[in-house]
C-alpha cells in the first residue's frame, strides 16, 4: 500500500537533529518566546523574501492576528475564494467581518481575479488570495485591483511555503501572508504552529504584540491581545527543516513533472503546466467525473488518495446562513478533486506505479 | 542570587523522562490530537474529579473556548474579578461580551461573593471566578448565586492545579473550568498548553469540535471552530509530571505554612492561613505599603520577587473605556501585592535565608 502521507517517513531524514533540537531546547528552561523562535523568525523572512515574520500558534491564528491588526470595521467585507479550506474563512467570523465568496478560475482552481471587481462594494476593505494545492494566485492582477480600490491583499499560504510568482516569493508580495507549519504542510512542524510574514515594519509590530496577550511589555498590554505564540521547541524543529525546504519543493516538481507528461486518462484533468517550477506543489490535485470509482480503483490498488475538500465552505453546516448561495464552479470541484499522493519521500518507482496505475483506469 | 523561579530546576527532576517521552512522539509519527493527548485527558479529567478534559493551545483559549460553548447573546453581561491577570477578561472581549468587574474581598483579594448579587442585571449570564496565587474562589455563595439567578458558573485556574474547596477539587465544581498549563504554573508543559475541564458532556463534546475548527469528522465543520489543540508532544510532557503535582503541592504548602508563621514585619500583610491545605499556592503573595523599598531591600540581599500584578486590568490601555472606573481594592492591592518566591525546588536553607531577610526589613 503507498500511503497518501506517511510522516515518519517524511521527517525520517531529519529525526536525528529534530531529537538533537528538542533536547537542547528542553534542556535549556527557555520555553516561551526565546532565542529558538527568534532565530527562526528572522531566517524565514529572510527565506520568503520579506522584512518580518512573526511566528504563532498555528495558520488560523496568524488570519487572525493580521486581520485583527488592520482592525477594519465590524460588518466590513472581504473578499475570499469559494475554494478553499475553511480555516481561511472562520477568522472572519470570529471578528465579525462579512465574507464574500468569490468563485474559482477553472484552470487553476483558485480565486479568478476577472470576478472580484463585481464584488467590491464601498464597504470592501480587502482580498484574500488562498495559494491552495502550493500554486500562487494571479498576484499582478489582484495587487491592482487591490491598489484600485485601497484594498489590503492577505495571503493564505498554508499550502504555499516556496512558491513564487514571475520570480517573486510567496510572503514578499501581498501586505501580510499566514503561514501553516501543520505537521502535512510543505514545511512540517511536529505539532502545532504557523507564522504571518510581512514587510510592514507597523503591522509586524502590532502582531507581535497580538499574539502575547496585546503586551508589548511584561504586564502592560496595549492591545487586547490573543494568546498564539509559535513554542521554542517547534521553532527549532522548523529551524531543523527550513534549509531543505528548496530540495524538498525541488523533489516535488519533478514529481509533478512526471505526473503531468506521464498520466493520460479519458476525463481526467489534470492541473496547469504553465508554472510547474514556481509552484510549490503541496498537493497534486486531479479532477474526474467520477471520482468514487477513481478512488476505489485506486484503493484497490494499493494506492491511497485523498480528497481536498469534499465539501465547500458555504455548504458546512457552520455557514448554514451561506446554504443557498449558488457557487456551481466550486461545487463541481469540490465533486471531482482527488489528490494524488505527491511528497518527497516518494519513491520513482512508486510513483512509476502510480501513474501505471492511473492510467489503466478506464471509466 | 535566589532567583524568584528557576525552570530549569523545577524541571530537572523528571528532564530524563520528558526526552524520553519527547523522543517517544517524535518518531511515532503522529503529532496532532493523538493517543498522548487522549491519555493526559483522561488522567487530568481523573484528578479534577470531573468527568472530561479537552486539551487547549493554552489557558486564554480554554477560556473562550468554554464562552464560545456557551454561546451567550452579544453584549451579554458575564460577572469577572477586577483582581485578575488580564487573560481572565480578554476572551469576553472577542465574543463581544461585557465585563461586569467585580472587587475582590479583602483578605483573600479574590472576588467578593458579596458585592456579586448588586451587578446581576437581565443581561448577565455567567460568574468568572478566577482562582488566583492558587485559592478556590468562595464557590458555595458563587454557585448558590448561579442557581438563583440561573447564571453559569466559569473558574479560571489557571494558577490552580490541585486546589480544593471544602473537600472538592478545583475542576469539579464550575460548569466549566479553565486551565493554563504555561511553564511557570504549577503543573507546566515545556511551551504552552491548557484544557478545559468539565462534568457536562454535551458540553465538553461542543468544546472538542470547537477547539478543531468546529469539526466532527474530518473535513465536516458544524461550528465555526477555532484551531486550538493541546500539542501531543506537550501533552506528553505533562503526562510525565501529573503524578507529581500532588507531591509539589504538598512541599508548596509546607512553605507557606513556614512564610505564615515566621514572618512577622509591620505593615507587612500575609495571605489568609485558614486554608493552608486546600490552597495550592501558585504565587505567596504579600502586601506592602512601601513594596518598591520592599523589592528593592529584597534584590539587594540576593532575593528576586515579582509583582503580580502591578496595573489592573481597567487601567490597562487595552481596556482604555474602563479607564474612569473606580475599583479601590483593586488599584490600592496593585500598587502593594509582592509576589515571594514559592516553588518546590526551594531549600529550607533557601526558605530560611527568605524568612530571616524579610524579617530585618524595617520601613
Ligand atoms: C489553506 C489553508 N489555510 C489555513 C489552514 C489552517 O492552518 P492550521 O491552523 O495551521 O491548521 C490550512 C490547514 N489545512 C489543513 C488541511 O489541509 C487538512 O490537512 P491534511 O493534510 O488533510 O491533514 P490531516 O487529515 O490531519 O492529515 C493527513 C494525513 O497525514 C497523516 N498524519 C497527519 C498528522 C497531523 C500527523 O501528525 N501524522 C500523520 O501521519 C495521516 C493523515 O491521514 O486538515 C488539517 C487539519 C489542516 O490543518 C489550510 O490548508
Ligand atoms: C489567572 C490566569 N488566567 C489565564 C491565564 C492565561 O493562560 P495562558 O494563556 O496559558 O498564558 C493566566 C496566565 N498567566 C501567566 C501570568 O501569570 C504571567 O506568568 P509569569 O509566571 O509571571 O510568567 P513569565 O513572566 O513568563 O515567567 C516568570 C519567570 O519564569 C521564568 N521562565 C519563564 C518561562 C515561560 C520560561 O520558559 N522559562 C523561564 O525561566 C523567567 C520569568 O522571569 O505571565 C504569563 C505570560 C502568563 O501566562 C493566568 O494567570
Amino acid at each position: 500500500m503507498i500511503p497518501f502521507l506517511d510522516l515518519e517517513r517524511v521527517n525520517a531524514p531529519y529525526m536525528q537533529r529534530i531529537e538533537e533540537a528538542a533536547i537542547r531546547v528542553l534542556r535549556s528552561g527557555r520555553y516561551i518566546l526565546g532565542n529558538e523562535v527568534d532565530e527562526f523568525e528572522k531566517s524565514f523572512a529572510a527565506y520568503c523574501e520579506a522584512g518580518y515574520c512573526i511566528g504563532t500558534a498555528n495558520g488560523l491564528d496568524a488570519l487572525t492576528l493580521i486581520l485583527k491588526a488592520f482592525a477594519f470595521p465590524e460588518k466590513s467585507e472581504v473578499i475570499v475564494p469559494a475554494n478553499t479550506y475553511i480555516a481561511t474563512v472562520l477568522p472572519l467570523s470570529f471578528l465579525g467581518l462579512t465574507p464574500v465568496f468569490v468563485e474559482p478560475e477553472e484552470v487553476t482552481m483558485l480565486l479568478n481575479p476577472e470576478l472580484i471587481e463585481d464584488k467590491i462594494t464601498p464597504s470592501t476593505k480587502a482580498i484574500i488570495t488562498a495559494d491552495l494545492y502550493g500554486r500562487s494566485c494571479e498576484m499582478a492582477r489582484i495587487l491592482e485591483l487591490a491598489n484600485d480600490y485601497n484594498l489590503k491583499v492577505i495571503t493564505d499560504a498554508a499550502q504555499a511555503h516556496g512558491a513564487a510568482y514571475f520570480g517573486k516569493k510567496t510572503g514578499s508580495m501581498a501586505h501580510a501572508t499566514a503561514f501553516s507549519f501543520y505537521p502535512t504542510k510543505n514545511l512540517g512542524a511536529l505539532g502545532d504552529a504557523g507564522a504571518v510574514v510581512t514587510s510592514d515594519k507597523e503591522l509586524a509590530q502590532k502582531i507581535r504584540y497580538l499574539r502575547n496577550y496585546g503586551s508589548a511589555l511584561r504586564y502592560q498590554n496595549e492591545y487586547k491581545g490573543m494568546n498564539s505564540r509559535l513554542d521554542e521547541i517547534q521553532a527549532a524543529f522548523l529551524h531543523v527543516k527550513l534549509p531543505y525546504l528548496d530540495k524538498e519543493n525541488k523533489r516535488r516538481r519533478q514529481m509533478a513533472s512526471r505526473y503531468l507528461t506521464e498520466i493520460q486518462v479519458k476525463n481526467l484533468v489534470l492541473p496547469p503546466t504553465d508554472r510547474i517550477q514556481e509552484d510549490a506543489w503541496h498537493l497534486f490535485v486531479v479532477r474526474h467525473p467520477d471520482r468514487t470509482a477513481l478512488i476505489a480503483f485506486l484503493e484497490a490498488n494499493g494506492i491511497q488518495t485523498d480528497v481536498h475538500y469534499p465539501l465547500p465552505v458555504h455548504k458546512q453546516e457552520a455557514y448554514k446562513e451561506y446554504k443557498s448561495l449558488k457557487l456551481p464552479v466550486t461545487e463541481k470541484m469540490h465533486q471531482e478533486v482527488l489528490s494524488l499522493p505527491l511528497n518527497p519521500v516518494l519513491t520513482e518507482e512508486e510513483l512509476t506505479y502510480i501513474i501505471q496505475t492511473v492510467n489503466r483506469f478506464d471509466a
